[in-house]
């Protein structure tokens, strides 16, 4: 089937819905097992209940899914779950057995929890969520449990989810009552093993209100990891950013006119600090909040500025929003095609109608794309409830039939869409930024970040985003100390978007981390001993680029998150089903940040060896180590039998220098490695590098498929580690 | 009219509901100004949109409204707001206007915000609520504005309220745009102002979901304290608590036997140290969590027990919550009149219904009321998403017709009837606490706590629960620091109920504030100093119980709040509208509370003089002044022109020498004050105390007029303060 005809087929934006009530909207609820209508293919089933709404994420999806990579998922015969589900007067219930030992991961970014099951979720789009209720920049209606499915409730409500500790009360008195909290060992939530409803089957609720009908996905595996492949593949496949987009970000003073833009641009090269991108915040425009999209006073001729920067090997990255000033030259164009309510005295876009992004994408090609713009932050896409109650109520009434609720479901997806569609168009990859997100997003060469800022938070979005299709980056802004600084840049540097936000610092943060005295030009005595640092872990993130590049290449192709939680890869083992604080980046390098304060720090290895990737030792898994942190490394540990490849860090990614490989090879059972090439095309040809060791000669060699002809990976040297 | 009838004409539980619907539900939304269908008396005015529901805090409230006293306030000729409204897809949404310069307070317990206007609440009940969100333990929708109305919206739904800071898009582009935040003066809220919606008329929206209908009723001033009044008076009149309910209070170690109970009861009275009240935690039932409600084993004769306090004139105060575990006796009787989920693996009563109250209400009565118990601590009756998701789900289903979801809303309600209804028929006055109400709750003798614990945020809640018939309690449990222990005593003793909760200490926090080393006996050097401290604290409560007792008579008879914001004394004045880290006690004392680290503390005296209680030194109001804290002083000032009496402090209330007084006069104009002499019956007798003094003569005189002939004030001596 061809793949216009089969996103048709499953309701599209341009096809017809399909959806066969099976219960009937009644006043009287009335609860029954969902028809399954479709195996949509091998490992994939879609239930129907009631008459689903016309404006779900998928059916306003723009991205087609990956089928025939797809394919080469293993088969599940049968579907793993059955949904039961009835339509009442509160809306929808769905509701899904859950077996006494699994446990449940995703539900989109989840910054406060990491296990979901005995949890509660609201599933509502808002900034800065500071409780773990469900509020999310990117709440997604997506989870996955170790029993080895995946679970999709299409829908752009807010719903609520139970994850498992509900209990109908009995029909008579139990005749055996366990006594668990009487005069011995008392515990007001009866431990947390009963807390989380294990020990027992049980079933998650999921409301959805305002609706009288879902679609239900089921992913199978049979590994949790292949029901998250499943999805993301099923979600058009992972985004592959440019190889540029895996280089260093700084985003400058928000304030900072051309001049001082170049003048950054001209310190990070003569400090021989590498950086591939430059990030302009709000004051680039006329008018930003809300925005107008046109180079403001600052910026005399943008055009040249960023051709000079282009020059220079740095790509340009414009913050704004998608709320649209009345100053703005598209203003008037998008009245009829955006939502009733302002923000900011700004319009809200219609996205979900061509309209609305045929106009903004249109503005954006050619104000800043057209000249070279190489991508978007696109902020404050979220809401607002928390944080000052600024976007649009959930009342709010669009064109394309949505109302706010919905809108704010889909509108972080549907922005990413529109920027996107400019970038197609010119046959460009772009790599960005976004403040929000949601269903089917793994296709989106964008990266979710938040205004929170603990460290130890951030840490932890690196490896709960992976579960649900999200890429998250835990940006450097300001630090409470030079060791403060030093740990979040060592964080970052392991993360999808390597990225400092000073934009309110008019001097990089290691001159001095006090903001009143950076901006008056004050800076710390031995700043240049923390610059020294922080070069030399930035230089640490462009010799992890191949790495990192490759970790991309496998969630474009098979959907594997290129950072992921451990219980991913070990679902099995006990050990790692609380673990967020760790993380694999690809599927051989295990990451341990470390957050000011700590001098030690405790690491769990799961099963094989494994060994430091700073001293060579070696580690067998399956156990939990204390390792003294020193303050100038991270702790990364490199599993046995891998081939792990850095690069020789150099200013940018274009520098040809940045192709030559040392080549580490770990212990004697290596398994080849893969890299590839990439030709930077919107459609791009990878050369398919292969690494192998030859253990009895104590040689390797590199084996290359494909045709893309330009600079090409060379192996300076090969050191074989013990 | 008789008042049962007047309750039956409004749709309480015995009665039709009288609902007209103006306006269809259809798919198809319809804007429409609501039909004004009643004027209900002089003030209060009723409004119906659509069809509203069964289960609303109106049609299901069990305290008839105050007539007679509402009678007294004055006439509001017309209706002061309109509200318009439709029913649509979404459920109920109802709006209101809002002038350019108009600020709200209220929608119940809000623990992280004060003036509502430019905020976004849903209205959620919910246990420990860190982000304003409105999560809330009792979130309400009613509001006060200094307008000097009040709205009701009679739901039991998650209501969404949006403050008034939204705008409908303009129609063309504006002619005439002001630029905000262009290249000068950036924002990104556009500065407290506009991000509350001020300066402009505005409107406030309100969503309710699920539903086809809502009555809405206006409650008119002309002032905001007197619309206070008008909605205390129409939810029954405030709560009079006996006079020991407003001694002093400790709650034991929760696994205390009765021997260590009456243990802790000695210390007290050999230690000097003033209580009324002991609580027991939840280790006195056979099983507590769930409850049984039945003594356990650690308690041998507690008939004996409560009896030997009594004589000791010791009340005891009884935790449970009300999941009813399989091994209570009334579990059996409660099962069918129970919601179809069980918390905790106990039932979950239908308090609703009369069968759940009455199985409920004479367990309790038998077991311990009729063996003394003076009341109840009905604990967990919140909701819990933020806190281990262990209670019943909104799509629970109660016999009473009611869903979870209204249940949440209600059940801290109809729990707080069901345990006065005992005390009712045994025509004896009770005081306790409860950790959730809502709407019409005024008269019920239940104070509000929480497990948060910033000494901010509980100072901030005596202040903020005044607008909604709310009481609050900043309850003492540990403290960081012996100045942390000061500083939450001295604002404990100016509160509804003076507390401290040792739950988790053996001994009391004065003598050991670690608490491993507490329960171990080990006590701090100088206990005895800090324990003198807080005496002196805890004698500065019984010194001030004529004038709280005699605030709570104005909240009975008037509905005027006994502890309130300046707002709503000062609702002209700019400079109080925020403030929430003072409040006032009756009409003529303000509190400004300290927290632990401050030495100097900021005060704003409203207009008029006002004189320091400690120096007597005198202030002239209208300004703000900074104040040095010293640690054993909490700042209180006295309005010029009141006649204070202060109580001999004595170790309990039932001490004959509690009623001497000595009295201050404080300038040379001063306003008689009256007092109230209580018998501490149900529909208690109360003489009038009237303190009269003549400023020629330099002469104080007591007038009394009433038929109690109990214990009577008595003037020690007065003291006049220039």
């Amino acid at each position: 089937m061809e793949r216009r005809k089969f996103l048709n087929s499953l309701g599209g934006v341009t096809g017809a819905l399909i959806a066969t009530p099976v219960i009937a909207a009644e006043s009287k609820p009335q609860t029954s097992v969902i028809k399954e209508i479709e195996t949509i293919m091998p490992g994939l089933w879609k239930f129907t209940i009631g008459k689903p709404e016309k404006i779900t994420p998928q059916s306003t999806r723009m991205v087609e899914p990956a089928l025939a990579s797809m394919q080469n998922l293993p088969v599940v015969a049968a579907c793993p779950t059955k949904p039961v589900g009835e339509v009442n007067s509160r809306g929808v219930l769905v509701r899904l057995g859950l077996t006494k030992d699994e446990y449940v991961y995703g539900l989109g970014l989840q910054l406060q929890s990491f296990q979901q099951r005995g949890l509660k979720k609201m599933l509502r789009v808002n900034a800065d969520p500071l409780a773990d209720s469900g509020d999310s920049h990117a709440p997604i209606p997506f989870f996955v449990t170790t029993s080895g499915y995946g679970i999709l409730i299409d829908t752009a409500r807010y719903a609520t989810v139970y994850m498992g500790n509900k209990k109908y009360k009995p029909k008579q008195v139990p005749k055996e009552i366990v006594d668990k909290n009487g005069n011995d060992g008392w515990n007001a939530l009866n431990g947390p093993y009963e807390r989380l409803g294990l020990g027992l089957d049980s079933e998650i609720l999921i409301e959805i209100p305002r609706c009288q009908g879902v679609d239900i996905y089921v992913f199978g595996g049979p590994t949790m990891m292949q029901a998250v492949q499943r999805y993301n593949l099923f979600s058009g496949g992972g985004a592959l950013p440019p190889r540029w987009g895996l280089g260093f970000w700084y985003r400058v003073q928000s304030d900072f006119t051309q001049d001082q833009v170049k003048g950054m641009a001209d310190y990070f090269r003569t400090s021989k600090i590498p950086c591939d991108v430059i990030g302009l915040e709000p004051h680039w425009q006329t008018h930003s909040y809300s925005c107008t999209y046109v180079w403001g006073e600052r910026f005399g001729n943008p055009a040249q500025m960023v051709k000079e920067l282009k020059d220079d090997h740095f790509r340009i990255n414009l913050w704004e929003h998608a709320f649209v000033h009345p100053k703005s030259p598209i203003y008037e164009d998008l009245l009829p095609h955006s939502g009733d309510y302002e923000v900011w005295e700004g319009l809200v876009p219609d996205f979900i109608g061509k309209d609305a992004r045929q106009i903004y994408g249109d503005f954006h090609k050619k104000e800043h794309v057209d000249i070279g713009v190489s991508g978007y932050k696109a902020d404050e896409c979220d809401n607002s409830d928390f944080t000052g109650n600024w976007s649009f109520p959930e009342l709010s009434k669009f064109p394309s039939g949505a109302d706010g609720e919905q809108m704010h479901s889909l509108i972080g997806l549907r922005y990413q869409d529109t920027i996107m569609a400019v970038f197609n168009e010119k046959k460009q990859r772009t790599y960005g930024l976004v403040r929000s997100s949601g269903a089917l997003a793994s296709p989106y060469p964008f990266v979710l970040y938040s205004d929170l800022y603990q460290h130890r938070t951030f840490i932890h979005g690196v490896a709960q985003s992976g579960f649900s299709g999200l890429l998250w980056t835990p940006e450097v802004r300001h630090a409470v100390s030079n060791e403060d600084l030093i740990r979040r840049m060592q964080t970052v540097v392991f993360s999808p978007l390597a990225m400092i936000n000073a934009w309110y610092l008019k001097n990089a943060p290691w001159k001095q981390i006090e903001r009143k005295a950076n901006n008056e030009g004050r800076f710390a005595e031995n700043w240049e001993q923390l610059e020294a640092q922080c070069r030399e872990i930035i230089e640490l993130r462009m010799k992890m680029i191949p790495a990192i590049h490759a970790a991309f290449v496998r969630y474009h192709q098979q959907g594997i998150p290129p950072f992921r939680a451990l219980v991913m890869d070990y679902p099995a083992d006990p050990a790692v089903r609380n673990i967020s604080n760790q993380f694999l980046l690809g599927d051989n390098l295990l990451i341990a940040p470390v957050v000011e304060g700590e001098k030690t720090r405790k690491v769990y290895l799961p099963e094989g060896d494994w060994y430091d990737l700073w001293t060579s030792e070696k580690f067998s898994g399956k156990q939990e180590y204390v390792f003294n942190v020193p303050l100038n490394l991270i702790p990364v540990f490199v599993r046995a039998g891998t081939i792990l490849s850095l690069a020789k860090p150099t200013l940018h990614t274009e520098d040809p220098e940045s192709w030559q490989l040392t080549v580490f090879v770990y212990g004697e059972n290596s398994q080849p490695a893969v890299l590839f090439e990439d030709d930077g095309s919107h459609s791009p040809e990878l050369n398919e590098v292969k690494l192998v060791w030859d253990n009895k000669k104590q040689k390797g060699s590199l084996l290359r498929s494909g045709k893309y002809a330009g600079p090409k990976y060379s192996v300076t040297e090969w050191k074989f580690i013990r």
